[in-house]
């Protein structure tokens, strides 16, 4: 028996292109041969479809096009992944479920039992859990089909109390098959490998996997689809960050034609690099847009993002603008300019004293000689908001937010200042990350100037400013913000590693007090365990270590 | 026996705040000669603590504020609702709880089966369910103790499966108790009575019902605790929008001393009136904060808002800025002075001009005679952004959003312009309800003036702009979009009912391709069944309906 394996990038909610793509890879695992071709968890609408579910019509149009597609499986059998409601009229009014189409129609639905409600997932507020397991009959063989984290309740995962395979086990099949929508962060990749593993290992089984690829909105998902045999060991592993057909010949338990390999994890900064790339890309062609726009200061934040942008997009696709504020440093239009140079973006240079001083004017009766503080820097910030927003509606460019995690994470922004965008490209990225990420960037010839990098950051918002003078220097930052949003740690558990007692508490307290911010900035880009946006949910008025 | 009902206002993660709040209502009850004090859902950490829930020392300081309540329960007995661990190393970490405490120590724990994962609520992303039902034992009676959504389950409600109270009834309690954080919408209060009356029914057994008062961030609660006879029949209902400790005397299966009365439901638009002022002073409250600004244009939705604020804060701490544009028409400035005399709040008058100038001279080599359109209007309200977010950083006003729920779902707004704001007070109020809003404040006298409600709509950014030149009437729009967002029909289902077609479609698209501006928009006070933020998730780079 030979089954493809599909690793596509979906849209959500645009039913006649993902129709499209899954008939169309279907004619094409049936052309190479292929009895069986396999798609990813809720293929058919994209993942995560969210409260879009909610809409009966949606249901409706899912149904549809597996329809739609059902017509295609002559000569070939598929199965991917849709919600389809619950007949019973008690619990969630869906299923997370997949179709088995043989000669045109459904035999089977398989449905999804762990549903995964933490971090970005909200299953729970959708479907209900599945109960009974059946296998699929294929070929006179029998698959054991699961859906995403249904085999992750592995060595007792404490997080669920049952565990699906356990059920269909009883009923000796032959093979296993998982479909997921499995978000990337550049520690998943790993996990995912030893999970799997252990179940083919754990059920004696060859186990096949299909994951999706690309990027919707925030959540980016890595493909990397795989291979194990009987005895748990890796055969093979698809492509990273791109999509992929490919088809496995099975006989009797044995996936034929591959030896054993071991998982070969790209470095964290190469994949964070990739997953970037690909989620500006994807947030452009699925919302329509072609061009991007971003403030350039002549720091690193900004000249990673252009980077990241121009290899997107295309550099001509980019518009860098600088905006010189009055305090700007002579070299910072100079590292500016090198940057567009060595990128080959667009750009222009929109100084932006003219307005601030008019933001003085205007306000000079209602502050009353008020002395000079942040409200002016932020007044600054602000303008150079306007400018980027302005060229954004002017040309329909979309404007990249470059503020980075640490920032993020201590409120170091101006809220409808630096902190505009459509999508945040670095704020899962730490800076000290960020520098990885430049000299990752470079690492084939210089391409962000090497003053860019090693530079003091500064916001050049009042004379002389630097990051330093009012955050500790990024390294122990970044360092203590891990501890606090990765690890959720309190204060004294990271003060007990060491760590300076008021410097602790101080930060902790900036991050809490910064959750009204956070509220109001862009999507941001998933690359860690937990990111600021959905996945991390905090209370604003709550009082906790604020 | 004399059980009291302290419907209180907490505040998320305060614990010294709600320890001694509680505290206090049990010596007062006490001292008013109950034997038992009923305090609300989570009540020892607030409602909802969402990802704080995550902290191991969250955790802690819940378990050892209810050690320091326990100390004061001598002579009166108490329920209180907190998180508990689950020691048992399968399924979710935690237990939404509650403490049965006695003589200085907890003599029972009661958790909660039925957890709402749906809008606003998010409880399976925290809590396990739980498959245990015991009553509590208290003075030779049996009290069957129930966590709000474990009485939802009523008359085969087909979100759950299963129904605590059938289990707890087979060990034939003499009363029922249910806490609960229920919170407010306009129509959820006739839901709560005609459900709980069922319970009492049901299992023929009186029911006491405390709920939470305040608001915590968007969401609000709106007490009005009640208490039922055994035949389903309301006997009294608590305050509605603030605190209240009551005692009922039980004897026998009878609630002693009330009469049947029927649920006195205030008209929608007062409730909301009165959640949105509860909303405003909260947020203040519980952030620290005493002083609000906000642009005052002349029109309705700005002249509803300051109304609430003056409300909510006095008048004193409210300071509006008139901000007239090129564009604005002479009466704007006189209505909204007008408006600022009847208030009596303070006020500044700072025109835009002078930035907006300056802004189109720096743009002006950028777009090379590009002719005048949305971007300098959109340059104009980001003015007045700036404006008031300068107010607000140099004197420490929190900036309170005055956008509508109606321009929310159309996108009718400039993003960074008249969408900031740390809090949004109308967003969730259709603007056909803003002007019933209007005439419920001026219901005792004249306050807003009549011209800021009868003048057309605009904003004022371009010469003779209407609202009515980019969107229907309000009294269609609001109809479509109720039809949409609340009821989530789809297109062609609204279209049957004898809209124009398109005009329906134009609208979805419009409210779709909004989603991006209102990720970015402040936290919403929710007053209806479905507003706008945690309770509606949807995708961004979604192609439905777009």
């Amino acid at each position: 028996m030979k089954i493809a394996l599909a690793q596509l990038n979906y849209h959500i909610g645009n039913f006649e292109y993902n129709t499209k793509k899954i008939t169309d890879n279907i004619l094409k695992a049936k052309a190479e041969g292929a009895d069986l071709v396999v798609f990813a968890e809720l293929a058919v609408c994209g993942y995560p479809p969210r409260d879009f579910l909610e809409f009966e019509e949606f249901i409706d149009l899912c149904e549809k096009s597996a329809q739609e597609i059902a017509v295609h499986c002559k000569g070939i059998a598929c199965i991917i992944g849709l919600p389809v409601r619950n007949e019973v009229l008690a619990g969630k009014d869906l299923y997370n479920a997949a179709y088995f189409i043989e000669e045109g129609s459904v035999k089977s639905v398989v449905k999804k039992a762990l549903l995964p409600t933490y971090d970005v997932f909200d299953e729970y507020r959708y479907f209900e859990p599945a109960n009974q397991f059946k296998c699929i009959t294929f070929m006179g063989r029998k698959i054991a089909l699961t859906i995403c984290e249904d085999l992750w309740n592995i060595n007792n995962n404490p997080l669920y109390v049952s565990n699906p395979m356990d059920e269909l086990i009883k009923q000796s099949p032959d093979i296993m098959i998982n479909i997921a929508a499995s978000p990337f962060s550049y520690c998943h990749d790993d996990e995912r490998v030893i999970v799997l593993a252990d179940n083919a290992k754990k059920y004696n089984l060859p186990l096949l996997y299909v994951n999706q690829v690309g990027a919707q909105t925030e959540i980016i998902f890595d493909g990397g689809s795989l291979a194990f045999d009987k005895y748990g060991n890796l055969l093979d592993e698809m492509a990273y960050f791109k999509e992929e057909l490919k088809i496995y010949e099975i006989e009797g338990d044995t996936v034929i034609g591959y030896g054993n390999k071991s998982h070969q994890a790209l470095p964290d900064i190469e994949q964070i690099y990739q997953a970037l790339v690909l989620g500006i890309r994807d947030y452009f062609e699925k919302s329509g847009f072609k061009k991007a726009v971003l403030g350039l200061s002549g720091g690193i934040d900004s000249a990673v993002v252009c980077a990241l942008a121009c290899r997107a997009l295309g550099p001509e696709n980019v518009m860098a603008v600088l905006m010189p504020s009055k305090y700007s440093s002579d070299h910072s239009i100079k590292d500016a300019l090198d940057l567009v140079e060595s990128f080959g973006c667009k750009h222009e240079i929109i100084a932006i004293k003219e307005a601030a001083d008019a933001f003085d004017s205007m306000m000079a009766p209602a502050f009353n000689g008020q002395p000079f503080n942040l409200t002016e820097e932020n007044i600054q910030a602000r303008c150079r908001g306007i400018v980027v927003m302005a060229m954004s509606n002017k040309f329909g460019y979309i404007l990249l937010n470059t503020s980075n995690k640490s920032e993020c994470a201590v409120g170091y922004g101006t809220l409808y200042g630096d902190m505009c965008g459509a999508i945040g490209v670095i704020g899962d990225v730490y800076k000290t990350q960020v520098y990885q990420l430049a000299h990752y960037i470079n690492k084939d010839g210089i391409v962000i100037p090497e003053n860019s990098i090693v530079k003091p950051p500064s916001a050049e918002l009042r004379p002389g400013q630097k990051d330093s003078d009012s955050l500790p220097d990024y390294d122990t930052l970044d360092k203590i913000l891990y501890q606090y949003i990765e690890l959720k740690q309190s204060s004294s558990a990271i003060i007990a590693q060491g760590y300076d007692q008021a410097l602790v508490r101080r930060i902790i307290k900036m991050v809490n007090t910064a959750e009204f911010k956070r509220y109001q900035t862009p999507p941001i880009l998933r690359v860690s365990p937990k990111a600021f946006g959905m996945g991390r949910r905090m209370p604003i008025v709550g009082k906790y270590l604020s």
